[in-house]
């Protein structure tokens, strides 16, 4: 069956996470998706560990369903071939520092001039205005910036990145509706346009509740551990063997809660008698709640307030996610043949459509490994294809 | 000038963060979203806090620029106005638990005889198939399952959940993906589609390395504070008066690093060679590093890194991300003017596009602010409306 975007050709120029893991979606949503990296060793993320039979872990992650080739964009005859396929693309991406594409001749406006429809996105860490502008950021300086390690943690303690890289995926997601936007624009129009994605950007978008109460109640929000500011009980508990979460924002599913907990009277105190109330007199309720659950299993109290109606789950490691039979049904781990490192297990895409579902294209590609048949059908011959590799343009 | 999705009507059955945040990137852009709530009491986040005037600041950051209807599914002329605006809809989303939309007697292949061009968004916490599907959730169990809360903290200590809801957040830019996805296949096709999201996909679809690392290296993957799993200097150091960000995991960068701490001959050691090297004696180099970071100011370090080009940078919190000249400059922090809570500052929209700028419609709406007009553009009299107010239909 087809794709969502089947009919749609990206002209990829992203490096390290956030472009790749954005044409890794356009990739999943059927695009057809050219990465274009530097000769001779491409990108960088295929120097990130674990190493699979000096396969890169990091690149592998994400860059499955993607053509590769080389192509050397400080040369004339690189440029030449970039604006063959950009006249082809739907969608260009990229993730240089601003300024890059313009001194290698490929500014939107010039762009344009090459297509007129194209979408083009550039995905930088502070956008192309702006006081900074020229800074360089990774995905902690991000988090940092962004207020994401301000709030996430436990009081008091040492600073906490988030365990994934948030500060660049947020970007990748963002790109990927600003593209889709665009796109649903020029299916109506015939107009192409240019995107400017932050991460900074991305990163400040997903503070919700946290910026409120600064900009509502002038508070400064702090780490809260796995507390909720505005929710409760909703959060991770101590069980006998160890931790587990429960959530009962809703007074029925407190109620239901301390039913369970054989506490059916602390529910229909005053101090505990709404979830703004809960939040307020937490530390009391606390007190009530961590002696009960540490009396028993994770597995008996994640049981037993299911059964009651009360959201409730394990910490789950990677081990544990993959081995769920909820990520199993769902699909969410997908096997791919790699060339060299052999079968690799992958996170699998998380849309699943009636009419045109998404899927995994093929593996990541081998550095380079569609430059000829790229080129073949951009109208190179093999003698010119030759000269290119001779004079290490590809 | 015109939004992307200016010509997009959304009919938005959502409640709680997940669905309201997609319809709220929807809504900026320029989709019309008719936000159907409950009466008398509508969306459960209208009781979250902070308040300001009464009006609740967690419904208030997530629903801006939305219309506002309440409507009683349950009664058979509330489920008639449901299906005169599925008529004119372009996009359904809910986010009931599996079951309901079919009990309603709105299941997708109800609502596709309605109107066969609709496209229809389910979001729920595990999906509609599969064995947790009835299942409930929340942010934090969802974190639990999908593996967020293994890898995030301090090694050995007290688990943390990610301080925004990244579980519920996750799932709302997934969502939008997924319709815009739909929409060109539409534009092209003119066929809706149904498409089911769950938050648990959604947070494995984010897990990259940490999955990588199980699925590679048989390792399960441990919380490593503001440490990177794969690059390395990645993280925040302590200065005389604080924390602060640095990355410098390139060979270039890490020179640069060692030359502004006047340690250049470090970066020439064998065993901090290359990155893969500085990850693996990460403790030795951070020992050295350590010892020179506490020796001045954080705004001293940051400033130098920065001018040697290692990305280098602070831990921002709340009122220092709304105070950031950066953030200002890409008017990240906007302003809207709400009829009860009074002006009030919001995360704005990341998508800075060229022809179709993104924007905030409006301010979040008072509960059934629009039910009035909404019925009257769909044909009703006042005199009916006025019949459905007794019946508290509305």
């Amino acid at each position: 069956m087809r794709g969502m975007l089947s009919d749609i050709l990206v002209v990829d120029l992203t490096r390290h996470l956030a472009g790749p893991f954005c044409t890794m979606i356009l990739s999943d949503m059927g695009a057809n998706v050219i990465k274009i990296e530097m000769p001779p060793d491409g990108d960088d993320s295929r120097a990130g560990g674990p190493f699979i039979k000096g396969e890169a872990g990091y690149f592998l992650s994400i860059n499955r369903g993607k053509k590769g080739i080389t192509l050397d964009l400080k040369t004339e005859e690189g440029k030449e071939i970039l604006r063959r396929l950009i006249e082809k693309g739907d969608v260009l991406i990229e993730s240089f520092r601003p300024g890059v594409m313009e001194r290698l001749g490929f500014a939107y406006e010039e762009v344009a001039k090459m297509n007129p429809c194209i979408i083009y996105a550039s995905l930088t860490g502070f956008g192309q205005y702006g006081p900074f502008r020229e800074k360089g950021a990774y995905d902690v300086v991000i988090q940092g910036y962004g207020g994401t390690i301000s709030i996430t943690g436990n009081p008091g303690g040492e600073p906490v990145r988030v365990g994934f890289s948030i500060g660049d995926i947020a970007a990748s997601l963002y790109t990927t509706i600003a593209v889709l936007g665009a796109l649903h624009v020029r299916d109506q129009t015939g107009k192409g346009q240019y995107l400017d994605i932050a991460m900074l950007d991305c990163q400040v978008a997903l503070l919700e509740n946290a910026l409120m109460r600064y900009t509502i109640a002038g508070e400064i929000p702090q780490p809260l551990g796995t507390k909720h500011p505005a929710l409760a009980p909703f959060q991770v508990y101590q069980a006998m063997d160890g931790y587990f979460t429960v959530c009962a924002p809703h007074d029925k599913q407190f109620d239901a809660l301390c039913q369970v907990l054989g506490i059916g009277d602390v529910s229909k105190e005053n101090r505990f008698a709404s979830n703004r109330l809960r939040v307020e007199n937490l530390e009391e309720l606390n007190t009530i709640l961590c002696g009960i659950f540490k009396q028993n299993t994770r597995a008996y109290w994640i049981d037993v307030l299911e059964k009651a109606g009360v959201p409730a789950g394990p910490i789950n490691n990677m081990k544990e996610v993959v081995d769920s039979p909820q990520i199993k049904a769902r699909e969410m781990i997908v096997q791919v043949e790699h060339p060299i490192a052999g079968k690799i297990r992958l996170a699998g895409c998380p849309i699943k459509a009636s009419l045109t579902p998404c899927s995994v294209q093929g593996p990541p590609p081998v550095l380079g490994q569609d430059t000829e048949r790229v080129l073949k059908l951009l109208g190179y011959t093999e003698d010119q294809i030759a000269y290119f590799r001779h004079k290490k343009i590809v």
